[in-house]
This record gives structure tokens, sequence and C-alpha cells, in this order.
């Protein structure tokens, strides 16, 4: 099963996002213009537009009310991107040279705010205060989220509760805000817009849990960048939580993952002894929960086609290939 | 006369927008939150904030609405200048060391960014989409200045135009949309909000041309930065502008301000060359004329008492000592 088939009930939307995404961050001044194309086209799942959309599909057949919402998700989703680019030093993301690495550190600063700023013109157009609200309390809880997540780099006392609310901040809100706004936008109950912000919630948990074990365990031309990134950076996810804690090497690898000489010179010692833990069984489990619950929310929304691809969604996550 | 004096309509109100600066930041992530106060507390004239108010007052008595407006706009000017900090990398603030300095690139841009995500989540608070589209049509504008003048940073072939548009976005645009804003809040009549934005506009356009001329002449312990500052990182203003085109040694600092190396080692040399041409009048010529126009904005405004406030601002800006 692909993006394509998962996505299929709003294929001709996500087209229409994808024009709308490069014309609605046009610029007068050619840098900036180039450097936010050059993000846009760098490409990604859109799967936060995919996700609005689907939303809204759940009540209305019409969805061009929906297309400036799906394309502000990801301008946001893309802010967040060119802004991690700057500060991790990444040459590549999805296998392209990011915005950074071809223009600098400035242009980045200044395209992710540009783009940030796109965002909210388009859905200052809506004159929906309250959906204002949502982002912009997103966008705080996001930055909260980039902040710890760099102040837990090599840090090996996180716990599974502190690695939880840093995913969340890091990847759960923005899918969870987008699903909510997909209804939102249309006025429904407000126990079905809940059901799919909390869906969106449980799944964007177990999307960044597989993520996390994909960088241990993919193929890098799979993954589209260096497995062991994470590692590289220090940045500690569950499955070598887990393996500090329970692993009889738990030590050796709590003093490698401890020291950035180690985490960067030692990075395939360190991947091999989480991928012979029981490491990636145990978020792969944790994953799988959030999976259920999230399906679990679908018992709250109307019996239409489109929910078939709701429970798609987590069942391929759940089929990831590790 | 003091900025105490000009602002003496809105004391009060200053006041509780500074307790609410802080207040409005705060943050369970300990390192975000010393970012962010450290950010409010280094001070700053509050000039939106305070034109905002002033605008208000126009109309009303009453400017407990006008409160988290004015906090929102200080707080998107902050955003702006902890990211260009991180780029500068200037290391002194008004006297006191910047956020990077004192914890890093990665911390300011995040603290830039959950400092702009509050003002929106502050002006989200008014149900006004019209004043939030205003807002994401300035940001974008910002980044887009902030772009344009590094693109012009060396950059000796500049006109008085490239500089006008320049400083435009970098300044005068949210001055103007303090005034337009604190005005729109109250839903005056049309012509009346666009003298407002008009008149901050112009006065926006004088303040940075007398800064520009202040960093050549200026005492550093007054500026509170080290003097200079521009040259050294290349932004050519206006005085060196008319200096390159008009004085005998024109062609001299035309080859110095074309390379990084000559403005850094020769920022003295440069200063004061500029400040022996008829650069500096000239700036303060031009500054004068949109001081004028500024004043004659002010005609279409009622005569209350605070329209006194408005005309002594634009007195102040062409009195300021150099």
């Amino acid at each position: 099963m692909t993006n394509f088939d998962l996505f299929n009930q709003v294929t001709d939307e996500l087209a229409i996002v994808e024009e709308r995404l490069i014309s609605s961050i046009k610029s007068d001044l050619p840098l900036l213009d180039q450097a936010s194309t050059h993000l846009v086209k760098a490409g990604g799942k859109r799967l936060r537009p995919a996700f609005a959309l689907l939303s809204a599909k759940m009540f209305t057949e019409s969805l061009d009310e929906v297309i400036p919402l799906a394309v502000a998700l990801e301008l946001i989703h893309m802010a967040t991107l060119v802004h991690d680019d700057v500060i991790d030093n990444s040459s590549l993301r999805r296998g392209r040279e990011t915005v950074k690495s071809g223009w600098g550190n400035r242009v980045s600063i200044y395209a992710g705010n540009y783009v940030f700023a796109r965002s909210l013109s388009l859905v200052s157009l809506y004159q929906r205060s309250d959906i204002l609200e949502v982002l912009a309390e997103a966008s705080m809880r996001i930055c909260e989220g980039e902040i710890n997540q760099m102040m837990s780099c090599y840090d090996v006392n996180q716990g599974l509760k502190d690695y939880l609310r840093r995913i969340e901040r890091k990847t759960a809100l923005l899918i969870s805000v987008s699903c909510q706004l997909g209804a939102m936008l249309l006025n429904v109950e407000e126990y079905k817009t809940r059901a799919l912000k909390n869906y969106g919630y449980y799944l964007g948990m177990a999307f960044q849990i597989t993520d996390d074990i994909l960088d241990f365990v993919a193929d890098e031309e799979i993954l589209g960048k260096p497995v062991g990134s994470d590692i590289k950076q220090g940045v500690i996810t569950l499955p070598a939580i887990y393996a500090i804690k329970f692993d009889p090497r738990g030590d050796q690898l709590r003093n490698w993952l401890a020291s950035p000489e180690e985490c960067a010179n030692r990075s395939e010692d360190i991947i091999q002894i989480v991928n012979d833990s029981e490491g990636i069984d145990y978020a792969y489990q944790v994953s799988c929960r959030y999976l259920e619950k999230a399906r679990q929310e679908l018992r709250f929304l109307p019996d239409v086609p489109v929910k078939e691809s709701f429970n798609n969604i987590a069942l391929f996550i759940s089929n990831r290939e590790f």
C-alpha cells in the first residue's frame, strides 16, 4: 500500500494543494522566492493537508473551502523544517539539499518566518479567529517541543514519559490540529471534531515512534536521509531509551549516548546494540497501542466511505516495514 | 524632552503593557522562559505599543481593550530582534547580552518563534480577522525587508530608492501598522485610520533615517550599542550612499564599503569620511521631509489633547541630537 492509495479519496485536492503551495509563497524578491520554492519542491508526504482534507470529507463532498487551510498547515510544517535545518546543520533533507546548505543560515531563518507569516495570511481569509487560536497555541507548543528536544540531547536519564511528551509537541500536535481544523471549519458537532482531533493525536504519536524506529533499521535509500541521524545528533528515541534500561549492554550504551563524541563516531555500534536489543519491538508495541486508540476514535464518526481511509492509514503505519 | 514626556498620555497603560509582556511569555520550559524573559527585560522604547495606545486614545479614554494589541505588537518586534541577533552575530543589544550570546543559536530561533506565536494567540482573542490579516501581511513584508537588507550588504551601487524601500519594511511598516491597528480596533472612520497609518509610516521612515545617522555620529554610551555597527556589517545607509556619490573621497569610500574586510577593519576611517561629507546633512533633510508629511496627516484627526503627543513625537525626532 502506498501513500497514493491511502489518500486516494483526496487525490485531486492534494494536487491543487501542491499548486497552491508554490503560488502562495511567490515573492518579488528572487532570493526569497527561490529559497521558499525550493522548500516546497523538496516535497514531503503532505500528511497535514491530507488529514485536513480527509477530515472535512467526513462531512462534505465539496472541499474547495478546505484548500487554503490545507496549504496553511503544510506551510507551518515547512517553516519548522527550514528552521530545524538551520539549527541541526542538516545538509540533506529527503535526499535534497536543504535551504540552509544552498543559501545560508540567514535566508533559512527569514524564509521560515516568511512561509509562516504566509500561512497566517491564508488562514486570516476565513475570518475565523477560533481557527487562528488553535494554530497559534499549537505553534507555541511546537516551539516548546523543539527546545525540549534540544535540551534532552545526550540526556541518558530521560524516560518514556519525557520521550512521549516531546514527540507529542514535535509531531502529534500538528497532525492532531490538521484533523481537528478540517472538521472545525465545517462547524460539525463538537464530539466529532474532538474524535478527529484525538485520532490525529494518537496517529501522530504512532507515526513519530515508527519514524524513530526507522532511523535505526531502515535503508538509507528508503529513508531519504542517512540512517542513525538521530543518534549522531544525540537525539535519544524510544528504542534507545528502552535498551539503556533493559539491555545487558545498557551501561555501555548509556556511556556512549551521553557523549557527543561517541554519538558522532560510534553511531554504527550504537545502532547495532539497539537493533540487537528488544527496544525496537518495545517501541513498535507502544506505537501499536496508539494506533489502536486512534482507531477507537473512529467509532464517533459517521459511516461514510472516507472513514475507511482513516482506518487504512492506521493499518499502514502498523505495517511499516522494519 | 524624553520618551517619558512624549508618551505621558499613556504612561499608565505602558506600565501595564510592560507587566503583560513578561506574564504573556511565561513557559513551563525553564530555558525558553529564561530566554524570552531576558528578551523582554532587555527593554527597548516600546514605541509600537505606545503608538497603538496613542492612536486609540484619539477616540476613547478607556484603553483596556487596546492593551493585548499593544503587547502583541511589541512581541512581534521582539521576535524580529531575536532572529536578527542570530543572524548578525550581535553579542550586544541595548548594552545587554543578547539571547544568542547567552544561550546559543537554537534557543534564539525557537524563542523568536515562540514569542511570535504568542503574539498571535493574543491577537486571536479579539476575534478580528481583519487585524490578523494586517499583521500577517506586515510580517511577510518585514521578512522580505530583512532578506533585502542582507542582500544589499556591501552593495555600493544601491541608491536612495533602494534604501527607502528597505527601511520601509525594516521599520516604518510595523510602526505604521501599530498606529493603524490602534484605530482599527475601535472601528473609527476609514479616513482617520488611514491618516494614522500614514502618520506611522512617515514617522517610521524618519525614525529609521535618524537611527542610521546616529550610527555614524552618536556616543557609544548614548546609543547603547557600538557606533559604526552598521558599517562593520556592511549595512550601507543613507549618509554613506550620499557620500559615495557626491563626496570627493567617494571612490575611496566605494572601494572600502564593497569589501567586508575593509568594512570590518577600517570602520573608523569610513565613519570619518561620511561624517566629513554632506551625507549626514542630506539624510537629516530627508528625515525632516518625512516628518513634515507625518505632521500633515494630523489634519485629518480630531482635535483632542493626545494629538499634541503625535506632533511632539515628530518634533522630537527632528531634534534628535547629532
